[in-house]
């Protein structure tokens, strides 16, 4: 057994049984391999942004980490956008990078270049290089207990190609599974005085508590001791829908946050972060906490969140029923000018039931959240770390790791421009996502913020950095070209329609909404 | 004048006026400066590939540094594959990347990340990051500075937000121009024993040593003391055509490299390094150069490697007119089946004098050399660092710096798909810029090295990975999208006719040539 075959027979017999992949040579070896262990899928992209974004999609749904396969340096740099992100999600991710044979390396060969320093901007708290075919197993089953954590993260594995060919290959034992702390009750202790203290409190929540048993937990809280329920801006997952607790994000704008937040006097985290501005912008606070606001952590990465939200529950006597649950009631199909909240009426009126929204929609996606809020039960991905491109390539990844749910992503135009050939492999695996592509021919976002950061004297050249027509961009031309089926609309009629036709197509399709640009 | 006001107007004034960006909210004071300082171009890519790779085509063509601008770590991520390969070209760019405030990092918002860790993988003589408006200036000339070398390299200047718009700005006075190092003497004699010792030599050129002067000088040496002429594999940009000497490019493949090099008893390299594999192979050797073989270095990157050569001439009695120049011949236009030596013969019997080719055909690029060896003088520009997706960001690149020439873009499928932004770069800006788009549908090099490398029980999984049908991807699609003229061509009759039409096209177009898949 060689080191490349000992590796991902430890990944499979870790649980980790799909590699997302953009090899090249180096990567042979493990490529080699998915024929004599045929129970790791291997699935192709046509671009390493795709590749990890798809990982962190999967590891979001799934839970456990799927694993990558990168080329080098160049590669791995491809894929840092959306390792980024996943690192910002606490997504668990394997992530394989080959490089040259270890004797190779002092020759300087065009492709070689310092792996490690990149993959620490990802991977601060694991980055390891196998070094004999003998121990890669081990430092596979290692990598994988490193992604899982708590937290979850991505775990950067560098197997040289001479380590992957190498003979000796010992396959090595899963790790434990994952353990997460037990419940603190001097910390909830605490809670439950500031929320007795009668002072205007708010619970913030963030990843893990953002399933349905932690929301319905945190929502009967909430409505029992008279306290704000918020989520952060962009968490990585969100349960929600008719049934379930609906829970009011903190705004992206600074000003609209510090709105939401005015008179708080106790902010309590939930496996969140105290709100901080995106960017930062002159003259204006980098906190988003009022002043006068004490912080109190309730729980975080490590912790067993929805189980403390329990216990905390049952110490101010807050039952299940206590929580507010969104009602059912979808829009009507929308009717005229097709522009942004007709759009998300549309998807309102017609998102199938256990879809998985993969959104980044940006300014466009404006109305997507109220108007889908009584739908049938769905999950909601966000972009986690800023880094655009996120979209598409998280959609492959929840398709394939919830293969009987719908996805559907509302895409951004200039944001999709960045991994537009997720839709290469949405085609080839006949995944099931239905790609709403809002074309507003701008980067409406930059637009909004070069007057926030006070700029003086922009003009016409200014602009034209950000601005996305002269030409326009046909993107169903992309789309089909990439192997989809995609529809252009024009009006609301036409989109609900075309939108009813993809969401009804098995496999993979895409309809254009041509909007008026802003501003 | 604030930060990005002194940044910019330095950059003009030491001769850096074009700047391809892809910026986000950091950066929207440098993009508001475009207004106050007209002298310097904005050019706006989709994708942070593509801004590197222009940079670096524009860097190798105008021999002065572009500027790129870039948004944070992951905007450098997604940058990075294309620095690489400028890196390894030795490309002067002043490379520009945004950042939060400066006070605004300790709260550690959704883009913070590590910059400096991954700059340095390609920029590891020059990674600054701005500190106070007032010094911002003499940071950007002390970048280009870094730029321009020799060697030239990637110059990477981090600029906090707070410090671009911060008042105080103060122009810095330009660098003064690079110099190379004067003619080295000994080493010229020392050379000249070897040429003169009666046992089998051989030249190797590289980087600066492939200019129509250096060449002539070279070739009229190797023809005068009967030692072989070689250049390096992937160099950054050669002269050729009609009137220019030819010279032997050393194989990719190491087993030809062997062959070419074999019995060579002396190697004289002159702004080259000692060949290696591009990757290794088990049982097989790293170094390229035979046993026996004395390696000799003539001139480096700081030297003045023209005047050496023409130096070197002079010691041992070569002529000018010893030089062996390429004669002037075209093939004839191709007809019948459509394959890689049909369309490259079609190039051959079209290129147009003072044509600039961006070469990332691969595999399919094989013929490519041979056939337009004797076309009118052009110069070549090879894929240096090995990161697929450069050749149409470098075409991006060399057409901005020479807007009168024709820039050929001959791309492999697989390659092209990493940056197929650019097509929509050269439709705002009117490039003139032909691609060929070679679409064997397969990733014919990895299928070629996955023999090489020696794998064993590698089978239809493995050949899936490798593999770019199912769906097959209709290039003259994406390119439609992204604002293109395209043509698809099934014959060697219609590729012909179609790349005489685009090349008659004023601004971009594209002609897909659908070939065989190989194997």
């Amino acid at each position: 057994m060689n080191g490349a075959q000992s590796l991902v027979r430890t990944l499979v017999d870790c649980g980790v049984d799909v590699c997302f992949m953009n090899p090249g040579t180096s990567e042979m070896h493990f490529v080699a391999t998915l024929d004599a262990v045929p129970e790791m899928r291997g699935m192709l992209a046509l671009f390493e942004g795709v590749v990890t974004g798809a990982a962190d999609g999967y590891g979001r749904m799934a839970g456990t980490p799927a694993a990558t396969l990168l080329h080098l340096g160049p590669g791995l740099g491809n894929g840092l956008a959306n390792l980024h992100n996943a690192r910002r999600a606490r997504t668990p991710i394997v992530n394989v990078v080959g490089d040259h044979a270890t004797y190779h390396k002092k020759f300087d060969a065009p492709l070689e270049s310092d792996i490690e320093g990149v993959a620490r901007n990802v991977s601060p708290g694991f980055v390891r290089r196998g070094s004999y075919p003998e121990t890669l197993g081990v430092d596979a089953a290692d990598a994988v207990r490193a992604a899982l954590g708590p937290p979850g993260q991505v775990a950067t594995l560098i197997v040289p190609a001479d380590v992957s060919w190498g003979p000796g290959g010992i396959v090595a034992a899963p790790p434990p599974p994952p353990r997460r702390q037990a419940l603190d009750a001097p910390r909830v202790a605490m809670v439950v005085d500031v929320l007795r203290s009668g002072e205007p409190t708010a619970l913030l929540l963030g990843n893990a508590a953002l399933g349905t048993a932690a929301l319905v937990a945190a929502s009967s809280i909430a409505n029992t001791v008279d306290a704000k329920l918020f989520c952060e801006t962009f968490p990585p997952r969100v349960a929600r829908g008719a049934g379930i607790p609906e829970v009011e994000r903190i705004a992206y704008l600074g000003e609209m946050a510090v709105a939401q937040l005015e008179g708080i006097r106790h902010l309590v985290l939930i496996d969140a972060k105290a709100p901080v501005s995106f960017f930062a912008y002159p003259e204006r606070p980098s906190s988003l906490v009022p002043e006068n606001c004490e912080i109190h952590v309730l729980a975080g990465p490590a912790d067993d969140v929805t189980t403390t939200l329990e216990a905390l529950a049952d110490e101010v006597g807050a039952r299940p029923d206590a929580a507010r649950l969104a009602g059912g009631s979808r829009p009507d199909l929308p009717t005229g000018e097709l522009n942004v909240r007709a759009v998300a009426a549309a998807v309102g009126a017609l998102l199938p039931e256990g879809a998985i929204v993969s959104d980044e929609g940006n300014t466009s996606g404006l109305f997507a959240s109220s108007m889908t809020a009584g739908c049938p039960p769905h999950d909601w991905l966000f972009l986690t770390g800023g880094a655009i491109g996120q979209g598409l390539p998280v959609a492959v990844g929840a398709a394939t790791a919830c293969p009987d749910r719908r996805v559907v992503s509302l895409q951004a135009d200039g944001s999709a421009l960045y991994t537009l050939q997720a839709w290469w492999t949405m085609a080839r695996y006949g995944l099931d996502v239905t790609t709403v592509l809002f074309n507003n021919h701008s980067y409406a976002i930059l637009n909004m913020e070069l007057q926030r950061v006070g700029t003086e004297g922009a003009g016409d050249r200014a602009r034209e950095m950000l601005d996305l027509s002269n030409p326009d961009i046909d993107f169903a031309s992309l789309a089909r070209g990439m192997g989809l089926t995609a529809w252009r609309s024009r009006t609301a009629e036409e989109f609900s329609s075309h939108l009813a036709a993809a969401l009804n197509t098995p496999g993979p399709s895409m309809v254009e909404a041509i909007l008026p640009t802003p501003g």
